[in-house]
């Protein structure tokens, strides 16, 4: 066990002690219970997907992919995402069954990390899909059923940034002349670096009033409180009547304090194709989620329909989320050799009132005063009787 | 996307549909409940470990390892057990808060698999480990727990059969000549190979008085209804007296119509050294779970500890449960464009009612009346009514 000390971990890798666990379960029970009652249905798929149909289609960069060769030599590598998956599992059985699907999940998802102390390269996300539902309405349920969401769990300083893939697309491709330009501002975007974006579009061969229109979009973009102002672009017609129409179940469903419209909002997963958001924590400025519709990536797996999501990372919202204050009463029953019986049926009744209850000989234990101290109550039990410390 | 097909799924890998899901989550909320009742405290480890810690001390085959080499080099594991796991955590931070530790976990463990059709390479386990306790009410506490838990979950025919690692090894190596014929009887009685065991043992060049007590040890092991029977074989006395203490403890507990002692049980775990065990459903023969003492693992992460502990397969557990009879109302809510804050309210009003309810606008449906067909109540709001179908 040489350059490897024995109680390392690979990097990014964490463990999760039983403190934090019971706030995530805190956050999963509460998150399922939310999530059924409105219609979702969870599933579950495997942590390992082959590369060539979920691993390419999940938009996730090869370097942060977990990948390995299973023993038929096929590449595999560790779910980088869960739309994808569940993608794959909609078109192959489910959308059979059910047209839209409204699904959910809690999982963990792998992305690989270059060094330590940063990222974590396995996190839970909670988050719901609804499949076959190209109508406005499925973006409003989308975009509802997370403020509402975050509010069950306690949340109320956030806000959602909602913008729109092909809407930006196509601002970027009409004012640009080539492909690289266009990942340029793109990755710039992704990376919200405004002032990168606007050298870069200065130091660019291009027309000048094809810069004054890109300024001005990122200009106006980043201002807007209502999308209407963007019509003079006039790229986008349907989008654009799309998210008035979303605009309007926003304002009517009165969530508009939670949310901002801005156009240059762009993301690393190149799937989305509509309406996408990013849910983030007033204060800490932690992003708590994201999301939008991904209407193409289910043609990869053969079905032309509408689909769109979100997923929120559950180790954030736990940052976010207010203190749980929980009584717990912490009976330890301690017990010699012989009083076994006795110390057996007590603890039976202390548990049948609910009290959280551990039974303990004493002959188990290295240090019994330090042991006693973990506890909010102890019963010892010995020399036949029921003694309370 | 060539060999691979757009649908497929690495061999031995599974989806988990909404109907098994919930299955689940009842059997994963129940053991939860029942296992923090007891002071186990819940923890979490990640799906990926060192090859050279958890791989190597996992006792899990090498070609059954899924195995990875990250971006530094090393080579990664996905965790092939969990026991191996708590043991790093346990020894690397809890142990110096707590003794006994009693921890408890749900989590997947990955078993690398060469045929499609047969076992899951991923299934899901919930288990226990009390670490720091070399006493036998250690050993109780674990037997009872998973006859307790067992009950809990509406369990009942089920049988667990026990056995002493530490005591076969011994038997067997009193009475070999080579570590050969050791590691072959030993993998014989893994299999439960009584006539592969037999044959070999008069294939071997041994004496005919080995040959004897090995023969009479099968026999007798088998019908044992007192470990007091072996005493003849006088191996290891203080091994004896700690199962026949053990006995007598389960006795008293009223937990004897669920046990069997047999003494050739072995494991294809190599860490275990004292008592060992296996659940399975009778009737069906499922195997359902198994634990044991592993006093030695603990001493590879440097702390000279005892601990024992189980683990229950989760889909297995599924397989022998009562059926559960959940009456759900699933209401639809169903509306045309102009009708959403009529239909928004009306959901919000049966969703606080505790019913589940889906909404969804009639713009996006393909087929209205086969969605219709899925919900036990359909409301349909139109016309500036609420109609009830």
């Amino acid at each position: 066990m040489s350059p490897i000390r024995k109680f390392e971990k690979p990097l990014g890798m964490r463990d999760t002690f039983p403190k934090i666990f019971e706030k995530k379960e805190v956050v999963r029970q509460a998150g399922r219970d939310f999530l059924r009652l409105r219609g979702f249905d969870f599933i579950k798929t495997p942590t390992l997907e082959y590369y060539d149909t979920v691993g390419k289609a999940s938009a996730i960069v090869e370097s942060s992919l977990f990948k390995l060769v299973d023993s038929q030599g096929n590449t595999l590598v560790l779910r980088p995402d869960m739309t994808t998956p569940i993608a794959r599992v909609a078109t192959s059985k489910l959308l059979k069954e059910k047209i839209p699907l409204r699904l959910a999940y809690f999982a963990n998802v792998f992305r690989a990390q270059e060094t330590e102390g940063g990222r974590p390269a396995e996190f839970e996300q909670m988050g719901v899909e609804i499949i076959g539902d190209s109508s406005v309405y499925a973006d409003a349920e989308i975009l509802l059923t997370a403020i509402e969401l975050l509010k069950a769990l306690g949340v109320t300083q956030f806000k959602i940034t909602i913008g729109h893939a092909g809407i930006l697309k196509a601002i970027l491709t009409q004012n640009v002349r080539t492909k690289e330009q266009f990942r340029e501002l793109h990755k710039l975007l992704v990376h919200k670096n405004i002032v990168g974006f606007e050298e870069a579009i200065k130091k660019f061969d291009l027309p000048e009033s094809n810069k004054e229109t890109l300024i001005a979009f990122i200009e106006e973009a980043a201002e807007l409180k209502s999308i209407a102002q963007l019509d003079k672009y006039l790229v986008e017609k349907d989008a654009f009547k799309y998210m008035e129409r979303l605009q309007r179940i926003l304002t009517i469903s009165e969530v508009e304090e939670y949310i901002d419209f801005e156009f240059t909002l762009a993301s690393h997963m190149n799937y989305y194709t509509g309406m996408l958001f990013e849910v983030f924590a007033i204060g800490t400025g932690f992003p708590l989620g994201n999301g939008g519709r991904y209407d193409g990536l289910l043609d990869e797996f053969g079905a032309q329909v509408g689909a769109i999501g979100f997923g929120m990372r559950v180790d954030h919202l736990l940052e976010v989320m207010p203190a749980i204050h929980e009584e717990t009463t912490d009976v330890l029953v301690l017990f010699a050799q012989d009083d076994f019986p006795t110390a057996l049926a007590q603890a039976a009744v202390l548990r049948k009132e609910g009290k959280r209850t551990t039974l303990q000989s004493i002959e188990g234990l290295e240090n019994k005063e330090a042991f006693e101290q973990l506890f909010s109550e102890v019963v010892c039990i010995g020399q036949g009787g029921i003694v309370h410390d």
